[in-house]
């Protein structure tokens, strides 16, 4: 257990691998749901659109875990718990195109009306194996 | 959004991928991890070593999330929210020798003085994506 991110575990977060996202309910129950996955400078990035289940969650409950496997060894894992220290709108959609073109090679086709979110997750816990 | 798994969506609790399982920490957080999954009668089973930090927060909170990610195609998922309704030590030692010939293809190594447990969790609510 540590605090940050190794560099072999940072590059789990730029590959194509979808990570396992959990926010806590209105209830404190969790919600968990797989999401593409970015880090930068030891923080996490999530992209999602305003108003939906983990939006409304965080808002409530700044709390987060993020699991990814590595796909090529699912025995090889870590676990970011930890805050959103920012939510921004700036960024966002280029940020999610970039993803899409990572995650799919595909160009993001944007969707009417739709904000997107950039949310900067701070680890507090890290653990997970090596495989 | 349902309360049970449909047929195709159990399968995924027998095949080789593993789960990222989700329990409630004492302070409320969530804390997630890759277990072996398995599947009996629409429940999930889950089977792990008594004492843990996951026996200790069932423990206290029998709210648990688990995450299953078709490894053929990731964007074909299901979670499944539910309770932990029960906690055996009956049968859990061949329970575990079998996951892990499904998983490994193996013959489990017995730990001195490890005591296993079968958790079962009855669906409250399953949601996921059809890929």
């Amino acid at each position: 257990v540590s605090d940050r991110l190794r560099e072999d575990q940072r590059a789990l977060f730029h590959g194509t691998a979808l990570g396992t996202v959990v926010t806590l309910g209105p209830d404190g129950g969790p919600h968990s749901a797989p999401m593409w996955i970015d880090e930068d400078d030891g923080d996490i990035l999530l992209n999602t659109a305003a108003g939906r289940v983990k939006d409304r969650n965080i808002a409530q409950d700044p709390r987060v875990v993020v699991t990814v496997l590595d796909p090529a060894d699912p025995y090889r894992w870590v676990s970011v718990e930890g805050d959103v220290v920012e939510r921004t709108e700036e960024g966002a959609l280029a940020h999610i195109q970039a993803l899409c073109r990572r995650y799919q090679d595909d160009e993001w086709a944007a969707v009417a009306d739709q904000v997107r979110i950039i949310y900067r997750i701070r680890p507090r816990r890290v653990y997970g194996q090596d495989g």
